[in-house]
């Protein structure tokens, strides 16, 4: 029997409002606080959009749409949900298999959700330009087309080993106009004093966040912006979950489990928090949702749920979350994308109180993931999408074994067009599986800020 | 007001016959001749399915698709046809612009629409490994991409010195789990000769073509592929102009004008012909069909309309077509694809009767207007299909001129993700435009075939 492989939705049926788990939580988040006085406190407001900055500590469920970010939404959403049909054929199970295809979007990935809404704030108050860092550059690459569409200018301070070994990420950031460049730079007296130093260093996502908030407080009309993470981010990306249940709904199908692959933790909480919230209000206390993590950076599954800070240098304010240490460095061996030490604290919160369970693999596993994604759906994955896929397939075959005919879903967050030498390097066997020893995670506890 | 940027169809929309527009020539095509007796042929039985070659000859209008390909075709068809409404703001014209965008599928282009085709009948026929020559790579993936769906071998020869310059599209075939070789190779005679003389041959894509043809004809149980220029694969692309006609249908539309590029013609036939045939049945005499072509390989435009080797070395079976001449080789210098010295024969023979007439564009004006459409509309295009929005932006901003609300429809054949080094030449200035001078199509008569 042919079914249809993709629900679709009509233009109309984009949400008008993202949902703000924020508002069914039990109790509310641990307080943000200031990383030099431990005060409570917000976001810099200097840094960022007030209205982006009220959206960050909002209580209320719903918050509505600017039908000009639906507008700029209608280029790729409704993005499709897929039945996999092919894949639960091959693994010979009684599953149903459903995914959220985000790679439609035209950097490819579900980060423009946010980097749009971002972008349109920062416009609607006067802002003229946006700065952020990037690794691999896949939030770069979005913020740019964001802010090419809002008519801003973008500045994309990149790690500069990832600028010398991912050429055509920065070329997608060209195109759409953003200005690029390796960091530490000479733009910035954080950058100046590391080149200082070492005049070939590497550079760090650490150091990178550093310049590109210097650049953003130091230079007229700027503001900063992060692509996961942050509440505010967490809520734009909702989006994806929300069209999920309506198409879901069109099939008369509700997901018993929903996986995502954390980094952050944006793509995996935009999927998983429009169902979740149905389970935090005891509506569906059976949804198993599972965070999908690199055993060489498991946050959640061996991290602590300590107040940390955000960045690695100490300058972002400290957020409750799971986090292995703001100094943590993942292995260079690891080729799997998702590489930060902490989480979003409404996911990692939600962990910790049981609602979401995280498992750990290794990239060997996800990398045969991807291969068999790709062998029965046809598309190429990111790396990192490859940890939800590889925690789907153990499922499915679970549901082999035991015969249950699970709704399982989740979050294809991106392609894996622009990450094609991890694919290479796992075809070469080049790829090692590295277990994140315990000692280093005592080691961290040294180093949390002392909260309280 | 916000309108629709997405005109969608249903699954069960996607066409169940494919258009033949050899039904409604006003005459037949001239016949295809044997490469050296130069009587009628059809296409080499043992490098051919034979349900390939019925279709090559057939005049019947139309030809059921098999449900097995409406099934494959499911994970990414129907493809959304858009109106792009930023890129006529940005224009000012009163012209309404649509694109087909077939950037969706797994590979990224329009050719996996015969790919899957070809793939399927060979497999029927007991077919189990094929055989095809790839330069860029864009129809080697789409063949590796179908094959692995069907469960065939495939084998791509790729022209040495891109194998070196677009890693990234090898990796993709071997994701798809084809071999690929970079020819010339050792693995044919044409290969060992060749390398005998010089280890360090950059190859060609006439020689890639020799190595494919000779291992699909010494090898057991193998068949070789091209991905453009026949009528049979020309008849798969319909699927793309006869589901655009449904999407304009929606919306109460027919174009006033299609554009699309050209190199060997089947991305643009596939779109064009569906509405062409309401043309050559004198039921809408004033369509307007535009074939873009590079100026550094201007077959169209610059071309002879007669007999030709199909290939470079003259194996293939001689047709009549626009050409080049068969050792025709574009400057290096040229970024932007479209490198065949001929053209579709069917193609070419509506060109030379009036029903599509030919524009040629160099290579810095095809990289202008894709970055326009990527500030507008977002999506990175490949530099082929950029040669097609050259041609509408031209038209629109005549409609701008004369104040005509025209329809002007094109194809958009896929993304550009692995040609940003194209880009980056681009942005460095190293792109020249060339334009291809008139006394070297004096000399491509001399070597044409003489036949009768």
């Amino acid at each position: 029997m042919i079914v249809d492989q993709k629900i679709l939705l009509t233009e109309e049926e984009i949400p008008k409002q993202w949902y703000n788990i924020q508002a069914d939580m039990p109790e509310p988040l641990d307080p943000m606080l200031h990383p030099e006085t431990h005060e409570p406190t917000q976001l810099p407001p200097f840094l960022f959009s007030s209205e982006l900055n009220r959206q960050e500590f909002s209580k209320e469920r719903w918050i509505d749409i600017p039908e000009e970010i639906r507008d700029v939404y209608r280029i790729w959403r409704p993005s499709p949900l897929y039945r996999a049909t092919r894949l639960e054929k091959a693994l010979k199970t009684p599953a149903k298999i459903y995914y959220k295809w985000e790679g439609v979007s035209p950097p490819g990935s579900h980060k423009p959700n946010t980097a749009i809404a971002q972008a349109y704030y920062n416009m609607k108050e006067g802002i003229e330009r946006l700065t952020t860092e990037t690794g691999a550059g896949q939030w770069g690459s979005s913020l740019a087309f964001a802010t090419k569409l809002f008519d801003l200018e973008c500045m994309v301070y990149m790690v500069r080993v990832s600028y010398q070994q991912k050429p055509y990420r920065k070329s997608l950031m060209h195109i759409w106009g953003a200005e690029v460049v390796p960091s530490p730079s000479n733009r910035t007296q954080t950058g100046q004093k590391l080149l200082e130093k070492d005049p070939d260093s590497p550079g760090s996502l650490g150091v990178a966040i550093s310049e590109a908030v210097e650049d953003a407080a130091t230079n007229e009309n700027s503001h900063y912006t992060l692509g996961s993470v942050l509440n505010h981010v967490v809520l734009h990306q909702t989006i994806m979950g929300l069209e999920a249940k309506q198409q879901f709904a069109k099939i008369d199908l509700y997901p018993d489990a929903i996986y995502g692959c954390v980094g952050g933790g944006s793509n995996f909480a935009g999927a998983a928090f429009p169902f979740l919230g149905d389970k935090l209000r005891g509506e569906r206390k059976d949804l198993d949702v599972v965070a999908c993590e690199p055993a060489a950076c498991p946050t959640l599954t061996k991290g602590l749920y300590e107040y940390d800070f955000g960045d690695s240098v100490g300058l972002a304010p400290i957020v409750k979350m799971y986090t292995l240490g703001h100094d943590f460095i993942p292995p260079k061996i690891h080729a799997g994308g998702l590489r930060y030490h902490g989480d979003s604290p409404l996911l990692s919160r939600l962990t910790k109180d049981g609602y979401i369970r995280a498992e750990a693999y290794h990239q060997t596993d996800i990398f045969d993931a991807a291969m068999l994604f790709a062998h029965t759906e046809g598309f190429v994955i990111a790396p990192e999408t490859a940890h939800a896929v590889k925690g789907v397939i153990d499922e499915a075959k679970r549901c082999k074994e035991t015969g249950e005919e699970k709704t399982i879903f989740f979050l294809n967050s991106g392609h894996g067009h622009f990450d094609l030498s991890s694919y290479d390097a796992y075809f070469e066997g080049k790829l090692v599986d590295y277990e994140y020893p315990a000692e280093l995670v005592k080691r961290a506890l040294e180093n949390l800020p002392k909260v309280g």
